[in-house]
């Protein structure tokens, strides 16, 4: 088998088994009203990407897949908790095909089932750890931090006139590149990595996760509506300020200019505006800065992979990262 | 000076100081759209009873105030989580006189500021832990875990036709006594104390946090009104299965049980009816129910004390747990 298929199916494998868990986890313990909602969302399948970065940086540390299974779990409970909470916040009715938490049960019900995946997903981060507890929950307590103050920059840019290319990659790198990096920092050093491989996976995963954020932004406006299970789109009509967005009003001048401020002015546009945006977009050739954006941030990701002396693992962890920024959803 | 004053001083001063500290933890902190919300709820009054309960119980294990703070500040941001969150659940517009979260901003902010205020409280309890970290954010933890089943349990019980009184006990223990278990124990743990100390000031706390809960059911109706702060018979009017309710339906027979039932079907009753239930529950005698109750768990409670060698400490854990039972609000 070529590495790149045993690379796959490695993947698939554990995503399949990381799914079975987070299905039965909660699975019949009381009271139901809590945990049925917990194990509805838990179940709707995802990328397990986090989790997949804790289990591959503890091997990559010398350790293996089971030692870290509980934090590995631990953390797609943290992300799933962001997700209920975040769903809540900007009114959204579906994600990946399902109804919403909120949607499908209510809203106290969608509040309270966020808390509960939370409390348990350091029920268990705290079953993997030993001597390194207080090193291990203070990155993840860290990631809950920053994801907060990102989800409430990301509210604030809304409103907010003016913003720049630096705040929305403060934002971004908050919302969802810390979570990568402490993947990689707890995966890491639950293994027992010395400090410069925490330090240089843990920089691998930030600037995945900042090439990651970009090609969201990015698939937004050029992905495939059915594969990417999103409204293309969807973020101009809802008036966000993305990187492309912001690297347009940069760049635009006179009445392309004025079209972008207008996105601004009426807080999002209709559906029907979008291919006359996309082509503006290209025209600006933010399409582009985009995709060069996200292949530097990539390029950073896989230098920090130097600290690892296998060439397997290196292997490994550069296959997760060029199979997410091409992936199409 | 009397002990009594001595042990009043030293309780008002602390929760002086933690009111202050509480007020300046995240104020001037980025984002401000979140940390604002958060400082407005922390500078909110309260009794301080969590903090303080980590206070002594760190002092009773031979170590001092100053090396549990920041874990005492954990423990009223964590309930703080609760109250914001609750707040939602419930509808409340005020607590303790200030406009709750969701109303004096909005859903989104208070959502998002419960979150954040449960991140930070993570973090400040690590600061206060050493090798006893897995054991300390352990028990801090289940707390988390606990609360959010009672609050779960408590919303079951206002659509569930039939409540025992045992179904009740769990729900407050889970809802509120066992976050004062956890205070002892936490305090008692990190202030170094042997294994049955920790077990029987947990004891304590847990037996306090149900004659507590008893006495706030008790307050409601029989409180006044200015010095509890909340309108009396409330729990009456929301239709609320209480101590006092449940003991009143399990001692009541024909028109008597027939005016219980009532507050079921119609999901609670106007606020004018309240001095004909009040009347109702004196006959019965489940005010005396609920003052037996009170007065058992406290003695529990009490008893668990003999874990301390110092009489002065037992005369502190004594005086709180009296100042409690005695309240008016």
């Amino acid at each position: 088998m070529k590495q790149e298929d045993i690379f796959n199916k490695t993947y698939t494998t554990q995503r399949a088994l990381i799914d079975k868990k987070l299905a039965s986890l909660l699975h019949g313990k009381k009271p139901v009203s809590l945990y049925e909602p917990c194990t509805y969302i838990l179940s709707n399948p995802g990328k397990r990407l986090r989790p997949f970065l804790i289990l591959i940086s503890a091997k990559a540390a010398g350790s293996s897949y089971k030692n870290v299974y509980n934090a590995a779990l631990a953390i797609e409970m943290l992300h799933t908790f962001t997700l209920a909470h975040d769903d809540i916040m900007d009114k959204a009715d579906k994600r990946r095909g399902h109804l919403t938490l909120h949607k499908k049960y209510d809203l106290n019900t969608a509040i309270l089932a966020g808390d509960s995946l939370l409390s348990v997903a350091y029920q268990y981060l705290l079953k993997d750890t030993g001597d390194n507890a207080k090193e291990v929950i203070g990155l993840f307590t860290r990631s809950l931090i920053e994801v907060c103050e990102g989800q409430s920059f990301d509210t604030d840019f809304e409103i907010q006139a003016s913003v720049t290319l630096d705040e929305y990659l403060l934002m971004i790198t908050k919302k969802t590149a810390i979570m990568l990096e402490t993947c990689c920092a707890i995966g890491s050093v639950l293994g027992g990595a010395p400090e410069n491989v925490v330090q240089g996976l843990a920089k691998f995963g930030k600037n995945l996760g900042i090439a990651f954020q970009i090609q969201d932004d990015l698939l937004d406006i050029i992905g495939n509506e059915k594969e990417f299970g999103k409204t293309i789109g969807g973020d101009l009509v809802a008036g966000k300020k993305t990187f492309l967005f912001l690297k347009a009003l940069e760049k635009a001048q006179g009445q392309d200019k004025t079209e972008l401020l207008r996105v601004i002015e009426t807080k999002g546009i209709k559906k029907s505006q979008v291919p006359a945006y996309r082509d503006l977009y290209y025209r600006l050739g933010v399409i582009e800065d985009a995709q060069n954006a996200i292949a530097a941030y990539t390029k950073k990701a896989l230098g920090s992979l130097k600290v690892l002396t296998s060439e397997e693992d290196r292997a490994m962890f550069t296959w997760l990262a060029n199979k997410l920024i091409k992936r199409t959803r």
